[in-house]
């Protein structure tokens, strides 16, 4: 005997088209294992004339989120809409009328996780986000369900599949930046307007939910430091590749105690990391626990299908449970707490200069680094000369960030010019 | 408001030390998290008398198997024991005393899987083994939580802690096999008796696991073909990394139709595929369902910590849940059909003979290959001639095993003689 629940989707562009299809055209296996019927009772969409390449019965499509709402035997409610609003509206409005919400908009669920958890609680109603973050990965369900009797002390992601692409062909092919983001709108893979993705905030919102679960406290999209890859350089890529590193934009959370730091920006990590190998548009979560010690969760970020997986596997535990759970924060645990965001982290960096050719300007840009607290791990100067200048590359051990900013700053251009400086993960 | 669960545990080595050391270390954050409190009230082992690192309450330990089974307060069991008997006989009965069981053990629940959840089920009671297979993984909970709106099509693992190390030994310090394992003995990674691990019976058994889980239909051990490392060659793990390959002991678990391949044995990837960064002991499971794309999920497989993680997790879900699930397998789905062994599955294959450096040797070698329909898709000749023979290396296109291992029968050892022959895995 299987049970029929009845749901409805807010939108229907490209993921919502991927639900449809995996609830109907997987429809016997879903139903044989989990025990449950879907259907899709109502699909709101803006416009109800545009030609669409799913024919849905009559009487599926409006343009009236009141259709949906006022629907009791409407229970679960998809969301695809993406963006703040009126997605974060008619979110509220879903769980105010007893419905429980399955989300795949990042940006509205982080932004306003509070307000919507404290409405699907006061509803007894679900909230459920697997899908607003890496796709595919059930990173959500690991960190909520598996991962319960851990201490996570930090995680890092490649949690962006558009600039993961770009900086994969960056690394294998050569290519300058213009050249693969061009190949990545070509392929679909990059917005026509990319700047959400190439400048970091597309990461930045997908790390403030990981790191708040993760962290068991709320770490608010605010907190974290964000960089794109807009300004990494084809050359910079060669030269850490020759001393064993490959770059990625990696967002980046570390706990100590109540202080955490939370930043994106393109990081070189060391070529035989197992995240080095996580290429094209996949994702990878890589994660430390005190008791499962370091882990790593790699699959499809995007797309249709890969994210459709998710929602539907949110939808069989929303209608599958006898009881909604909600993530509890340290701040509940200790009362007077809260996190923290740490600014001054450290890290190791790697440094490209244009330096004189000339004795004593490498003992002066070192000994600039040493007054700083900084220390040079690896050096590597290129023989060939531009302008009576050779590029020097090195790599520092563990530094503060402000220092280093210091540091670099007094660096006389006149002598050496600091063309580029990347963060370097060594963990 | 917290509930306590009184709970016993079946062994207590290695394992059982972790899940105590968590379930007292960590028992503040997993009340606040899961609003579970945790009470273990017996602990059945084989000699009272022996020193224990742990200083148990007066009264927990047993060494009575009814003292478990007959206490009413004794929801659920935890088993470490390991092995087929007695704790197979334990395992059912506790289940038939209506206790929940979590289990660790993968060789008594591999072999009576059927049995066990026809006892949980007629009791009412649930069947849990995350812990089973590769340690802090959950690959368990994945498939069965996250992955339920996929076919999943095949599944490699690294499943198996010890043999990763010994090999990634071998390829990274080019030791052989006797000083690889050696050096994992000397660890505490590898048994004094390594059988189990080293010839491939321990990751045999967590592959049936794993591919009747990923393919809805029960695939017994007995599907499994089995092949360890004690015969590979520090010389092939040299050879195919000159040509882009790294050797692991895969888990290959693949489906077509109603057919499903499971095989153990050492076997070549790509070196910039995501396993082959997957070194020491770490293990990792690569799998592909049709909505979800390629995926893969590495971590500790083995270990205190690590197991104990996987346990604690099952252990709350065990608790927390209103109604246990069981797997349904795909015959229940079409009655009259079942999950059939395929033995003669398509490989690529990587071959290392020693020639004769003559013309035409090559030729009939090829030609031999050519006979039984398999064609070489690189092929490298050693400069180095030893007693007037050159070492060749090749690759072959996608090939059936049965036609390989017939046609590597028909070279004349007197002018090409065969020293290696091993599967290389492309996709």
């Amino acid at each position: 005997m299987s049970q029929t629940i009845k749901i409805g989707f807010f939108g229907c562009g490209n993921v919502g088209s991927g639900v449809w299809k995996l609830l109907t055209g997987f429809a016997r296996e879903i139903t044989h294992r989990t025990g449950l019927q879907f259907e899709v009772k109502r699909v709101l969409v803006h416009d109800l004339q545009k030609k669409r390449e799913i024919d849905f019965p009559a009487g599926t499509l409006t343009d009236s989120v009141d259709d949906l709402l006022n629907d009791d035997e409407i229970s679960i409610i998809l969301e695809f809409l993406g963006g703040e609003e009126p997605a974060h509206a008619w979110d509220m409005a879903a769980l105010q009328h007893g419905k429980t919400l399955v989300t795949a908009n990042k940006v509205a669920f982080d932004l306003h996780w509070h307000e919507l958890q404290k409405a699907a609680k006061e509803n007894g109603v679900g909230l459920y986000y697997e899908a607003a973050v890496c796709g595919a990965i059930p990173i959500i369900h690991t960190i909520e369900d598996s991962l319960q009797a851990n201490r996570i002390s930090y995680l890092y992601g490649i949690v962006n599949g558009t600039t993961n692409y770009i900086l994969s062909r960056m690394s294998k092919e050569g290519l300058d930046y213009e050249a693969a983001l061009r190949e990545a709108q070509e392929l679909g893979l990059a917005e026509p307007d990319p700047s959400s993705d190439v400048e970091g905030l597309d990461a930045a919102y997908k790390l403030s939910i990981l790191a708040s679960l993760a962290f068991h406290g709320r770490v608010p999209f605010e907190y974290v430091y964000v960089e794109g890859i807009t300004q990494v350089k084809a050359e910079d890529i060669r030269c850490g590749q020759e001393m064993g590193y490959t770059l990625k934009l990696l967002a980046i959370a570390k706990r100590d105690g109540l202080r955490v730091e939370t930043r994106v920006h393109p990081t070189f990590i060391r070529n035989d990391h197992p995240m080095a190998n996580v290429s094209g548009s996949f994702n990878a979560v890589f994660l430390k626990g005190h008791a499962c010690g370091e882990m790593m969760f790699m699959g499809r970020g995007a797309g249709d299908m890969p994210t459709a997986s998710a929602i539907v596997s949110d939808l069989v535990r929303a209608a599958s449970t006898q009881k909604h759970c909600y993530p509890t924060f340290s701040n509940e645990l200790y009362p007077a707490a809260r996190l923290e965001s740490n600014t001054d982290w450290q890290s190791a960096f790697y440094v490209r200069m244009l330096a004189e050719d000339q004795p004593g300007v490498l003992s002066k840009v070192a000994q600039t680094f040493a007054d700083h607290g900084v220390s040079i791990a690896a050096m590597q100067q290129k023989g060939e000369k531009l302008n009576g200048r050779v590029t020097v590359v090195l790599i520092t051990h563990k530094a503060g960030e402000k220092d280093m900013q210091q540091a670099v700053r007094e660096i006389d251009p006149g002598t050496a010019a600091v063309e580029s400086l990347l963060r370097v993960e060594k963990e």
